[in-house]
């Protein structure tokens, strides 16, 4: 590695090799399953590792949980914006890169969630670094509160903000108030969180945190990507279905998963995303999303809003894996969502069974390890959707039970 | 704003106030342009803001440098993609979103600069952002050397990393080698540089910085955003054109300017990109880049390998418009690349310019403001095309002497 400007003083090499073997001491090296869905067939897909072509399989672990990926109304919008106006968008949002779909599709989002604006970033990472990164500049003192179970993102913006934070334990409303009740009233407070926890499939306590941001005057930021087009009459997630989206300050989405495309976005009073256009680096330095991946949102955006059929499917796959899992004495765990988890709790264990799964039984699912999970609670993260059928069902939870009893795990009592 | 949780202690909504007052005190508060492009006879484009429906227009501040956005290949490589396997990506990297096109792509661009290995990000400023910031992490005790011009999502990446950072004054060696001779020989260093610097229009020297990484024992990381596609003989960047790509730890590039679509990637021995791929949480947290803007770029960055009919049309069009503006009198600055910014100095002036000529001559150039440029810097930048022709500028130059006059700005002494 000489030639590239690596020399002898400091050992750059040795440096980064041990940081690579603490993962692999660890169990956690990730290779990636290199794999190609089937348009029209999902969750039919092909897999090319470690085969001589593709071999054909079927995924578990998309977060394309309603399958508009592939719905026709999206791959038709996005064909037509492909011609009518190119690949991408050239520039950032300033800087010849606003096009009029974004324009369009921050409407229709601003109204998905009852809110006067909102904002496009090129990712639903982007938008919770951005956002509150930004927004605890712009308030001086601020001090977050953050639930412990939070996403990276999340974190990430919260450090980046260089505010003072205060971490709640999951979901736990008492500890919450413990925590506003100790700070300076007159410091500004904003409380971040997420509706559906990704992992563990649980559910925020939202009106009762409002409350405490009423009682304590502080904002609040919900984060709703997995719950976005999946819950509420119109898709606006679990702030809709309980009716407290008036409630807060911002809610935060992604258009990468229920909906099918790539990108997040931001939705709150106007001269919220006013501030957010204006002030943050990571939505102002950047090549706007192509307007060909907005126009495919904008139809999947429309259509969830009217149709229902995608997420009572997807209720159904749910409850239906979680049951037949149970009845099989798999250790699912107790996820309200559509989220279904089971639990390994070690991670050469939990890449073991995804190993076997996939080469033998052609069913693709990835082990989730820390640092996405605390170590200790290694697991299996199944999301079924409205396009895997009963027959599926059946053969994922026979390879289940067989590969369970091959590598002696152990059986809950079935239910 | 009492309704959601804006509260009377802290008057959240006079703060934001205040900070969007200021932008507009300024004079460098950002009004979105709302265009749509014409595909297959860009530069044209459609503007729909303060019109009734769209009015045509001429766009001549895109970074879609080489029309590669609107290119047939393009195009058909995304359409074929779409239909295949969908909107999509569906998931992280590593859970279900690594499709076969990410790790063609990814090969195309170790090959494309000569390096073991690339990794693919949803943005080229997350690719700085989040390579940066990890490997500052990786090397304890780290100390980036940054020139004083770098991107805000290198400084980003930098700031968050949070190591020491030493700014050298703009492509001066001379200073780069002071700092460096005044640090710890044992503590580890990068030297983080763009090629081509795109407000300016000039060009690092590479090879002396190099030279100086070699004496220091220090890594490189060469942003060449503005320069990717558009230089060397097979669009490998300044470090191609200058034979110096081999000499560098890091390069990152863009997929969103002369590859026309959208995403970022650096490109670098196969262990750093393991390293960047193992623990950077803006690569592991994020939904992949959807298939279809992939595919694009794939066929882009193929075709740009082996033809520079594009990248001499480029030159052949800035050098033209250059020098119809020299001869104009119009202050445009000295700028070796593809760039062509025009100085005004003034940011209520450089807005005044942009607005008449969208208004009144349907050309679209955004005014370049701070934080973008430095204060008394303001400009406009044009960036001109091969498909940009001799007629289009004629018109151009005449609507901006004519403004010129207009408004009583200064004229050069015509070169």
């Amino acid at each position: 590695m000489r030639e590239q400007g690596l020399g002898v003083q400091v050992n750059y090499k040795h440096i980064f090799t041990q940081a690579i073997d603490r993962l692999h001491s660890e169990g956690r090296y990730r290779v990636f399953i290199d794999i190609l869905r089937n348009k029209g067939a999902f969750p039919n897909a092909r897999c090319f590792h470690g085969h001589n072509g593709p071999k054909p399989i079927t995924v578990w672990c998309s977060n394309d949980y309603l399958a508009m990926g592939q719905h026709p109304k999206v791959v038709a919008a996005m064909e037509e914006a492909l011609h009518d106006v190119g690949a991408g968008s050239g520039g950032t949002r300033n800087i010849g890169g606003n096009t009029h779909y974004h324009v369009d599709l921050e409407a229709e989002l601003a109204d998905l969630h009852g809110k006067e604006g909102a904002l496009l970033f090129t990712s639903g990472y982007v938008s919770n670094e951005a956002t509150l990164s930004t927004l605890a500049k712009i308030l001086p003192g601020c001090i977050i509160f953050s639930d412990e179970l939070n996403h990276a993102s999340m974190i990430a913006g919260i450090r980046n903000s260089g505010c003072e934070k205060r971490v709640f334990r999951h979901n736990d409303v008492d500890h919450l108030r413990e925590l506003l009740a100790a700070e300076d009233p007159d410091a500004p407070k904003l409380i971040a969180f997420e509706s559906v926890y990704s992992m563990d499939g649980d559910i925020a306590p939202i009106a009762e945190i409002c409350d405490l941001a009423d009682e304590y005057n502080a904002l609040t930021y919900l984060d709703e990507v997995h719950a976005v087009g999946m819950y509420g009459a119109r898709g606006g997630g679990i702030s809709e279905r309980d009716e407290v989206a008036h409630r807060l300050t911002i809610i935060e989405g992604t258009l990468g998963k229920a909906f099918g495309v790539m990108g997040g976005y931001i939705a709150a009073d106007q001269m919220i995303v006013d501030v957010i256009r204006s002030y943050a680096p990571g939505f102002i330095f950047t090549t706007s999303l192509s307007p060909v991946l907005v126009a495919g949102v904008l139809a999947s955006v429309r259509h969830l809003k009217q149709s229902s059929e995608e997420r009572d499917g997807q209720q159904a796959s749910a409850a239906t894996l979680k049951r037949m899992m149970a009845e099989a004495g798999l250790p699912v765990m107790p996820s309200v969502t559509h989220i279904v988890p089971l639990m390994v709790g070690d991670p050469v264990k939990a890449k073991r069974i995804s190993d076997i799964l996939l080469a033998e039984y052609g069913a693709y699912v990835q082990p989730i390890n820390y640092p996405t999970v605390p170590r200790g609670t290694e697991r299996l993260r199944f999301t079924p959707g409205p396009a895997h059928n009963e027959e599926m069902m059946r053969e994922l939870v026979d390879a289940l039970v067989e590969i369970w009893d091959r590598l002696e795990l152990e059986f809950k009592k079935a239910a």
